[in-house]
């Protein structure tokens, strides 16, 4: 087991009916709150509503910035930070996704940063300070709502990139499972398919083989996600399983998913953020085409001890290939695409994609040349 | 899945030779420490040595508060209050296993307290403030190093209750697993089975039986406990099996292992506690008579249900009776007594501990009359 440091300073509220205490958090910290949000779901589901009357009960004024994507973009969070200037916001709250919530860490960043928000992401600055940011979560998978990381993607040129600070951990998150009963199989799917890629870039990258008690924490909160979503694919109104789901995946990027594994790396991720960038197709999506091609060249690369040890605790299976197989055949089972094709992206596109993903790889300082990602890339046709 | 609200600000910094980072770190919050410590085992393992150079780099000064008991008792509580005032201490630091790190939570809230100590343990008042404190933790088993909470025995009294309170959560914790390398068996025995309690005392009186993620997390935790300590005793220098038994022994109460649980209770605890405050025994020991009874009665008055799934997670037993017998089985193998009789306290005596354990029962609002105490205690025999 590695050395390490720990903390994680977000407090949770869990539950239903528990948007009614946003308001009193917020006013702790501020009176004057730029919204994040999408588009339509949070007024159809009545989040927004919840949200609005718990603030104005509160004394807490709101300003408002909809409209984020699913794979949120530079231009709109610059927007945002002129808004949150312009209307001297002291808090940054985000109802919503992943993508909601890692544009309001942005524009909270960004508020506070005198020069251009993207230095903030290319490496050209660190986020020393931020507005304090506060989350209504709706949509379990980034674990953005208790993490101080967040991704942004610059429109103009395409890249995925993200930062982190500890001043992005959010100073609450209310995480009320019954926002996500009417959420869509494929954004179920999704959320469920980005927790497993959180719980597994730690688990297959670390080089430490002896972190027993964290691999025990991922085997747990892997067979969660799991039979979180197997349940909900069979009754989307299943409030337990919505639940385990919705702490199962914050768990899953919290910190405690890689303590005492040293440096790791999120190889998937770091190509996944390519497809994102390029087609615009849903992290989730991404990350089910990638991960197995991944896995198959890990194993060839590694070893298969640890596909063998992540597949008995997790899907019974016996050796390294079986693993690979029972995750593919899991995704497929949730709907989620396992080849570049199925993801609607051309196999003669591998080039453009690897050359687009070296930019991310070499700024989270990776050991892949382009050679490599197009070998991992070339197992996902 | 039951409502919560969680947040566990604690910094750890866990690994080898991590002691050299509490000078700095204390540093930020005082300059003159009251120092909490036991006997000779931290001066002879190096750890005070450690700490005081650590310190001393920092332009910390300290005002030694030696001499804790493995029960921490109120009158040299009381005594470290009077050393912490007269001294003008701004921080208080422990040096050692849950007991120095109780004890020094409670002076660190002594002192911020007007009236007497004990009034902040018999629910006479509630902590509000307390000196920053930090630990370093040489003895895997409490979990205080990273929760609000700390018990203390009233060596008048004989009454060994406890307080909570955000204020007592550490600041900083510092877990260096070769501070543990040279831990005797039955401490380190101790340490599991009171690992193992924090673990089930919840798992086991939630009347919720759809927090499936916090189950898994239970189940987890409870199987890296027992390898570690099988690890560790076959071979008292594997420093990964320590490290793991730490950082194990550490989430076991931070918090994370009852959440969704709802309104749950600590029957093993709360009547362990009158074992140690009548008889001075380690908690560990008396943890290990009470829970095997506790689970007999469990078993007579709930059902099956919560022993069968922990026992098929952790030991991979078929039925609730396998379970009682698998655990039991696994404390005789560590060395730890099943029995009263084995822990030196005579049947006889039964109506005497059950007595003792009724204040606590009430101080808790725990819904058991004596005759159910008694019913538990008789199963001990």
């Amino acid at each position: 087991m590695r050395n390490f440091t720990f903390r994680n300073p977000v407090r949770i509220i869990f539950g239903k009916g528990t948007i009614a205490k946003l308001g009193p958090e917020a006013a702790r910290s501020g009176r004057r709150a730029l919204l994040v949000y999408g588009r339509e779901s949070i007024k159809k589901n009545g989040v927004y509503d919840k949200v609005a009357l718990s603030l104005s009960e509160s004394g807490v004024t709101v300003v408002e910035h909809p409209g984020v994507r699913p794979n949120p973009v530079l231009s709109h969070a610059r927007e945002g930070v002129r808004k949150a200037l312009d209307s001297a916001c002291d808090i940054v709250i985000a109802a919503g996704g992943g993508s909601s919530i890692d544009e309001a860490k942005a524009i909270a960043a960004g508020a506070a940063y005198r020069g251009d928000l993207w230095d903030l992401f290319s490496g050209k600055a660190a986020v020393k300070e931020a507005l304090p940011i506060f989350t209504v979560l709706t949509l379990p998978a980034t674990g953005s709502e208790m993490n101080q990381g967040c991704v942004i993607t610059n429109d103009e040129t395409r890249q995925k990139f993200s930062t982190a600070s500890p001043s992005l951990f959010p100073r609450v998150s209310i995480l009320d499972p019954e926002t996500t009963l009417t959420l869509p199989a494929a954004q179920t799917a999704n959320g469920a398919v980005d927790a497993l890629a959180h719980l597994s870039e730690g688990y297959f990258t670390t080089s430490d083989r002896d972190a027993t008690v964290t691999d025990e924490v991922v085997h747990a909160l892997a067979r969660s996600v799991i039979a979180a979503t197997e349940r909900i694919l069979s009754d989307p109104r299943d409030y337990g399983a919505r639940a385990s789901m919705m702490w199962s995946a914050t768990l899953s990027l919290n910190g405690l998913q890689s303590l005492g594994y040293g440096g790791i790396s999120f190889p998937s991720h770091a190509i996944e953020h390519s497809l994102s960038a390029l087609y615009d197709i849903a992290h989730g999506a991404g990350l089910s085409v990638i991960m197995p091609a991944w896995f198959k060249y890990h194993l060839e690369h590694d070893g298969p001890e640890r596909l063998e040890k992540f597949g008995k605790a997790v899907f019974g299976t016996g050796n390294a290939e079986g693993t690979i197989g029972a995750l593919e055949e899991w995704f497929r089972r949730i709907g989620s695409p396992v080849r570049l094709s199925e993801a609607g992206v051309p196999a003669s596109d591998i080039p453009r994609i690897s050359g687009n993903a070296m930019g991310l790889i070499k700024l989270w300082g990776m050991d892949y040349d382009r050679a490599a990602v197009e070998d991992i890339l070339g197992r996902a046709v």
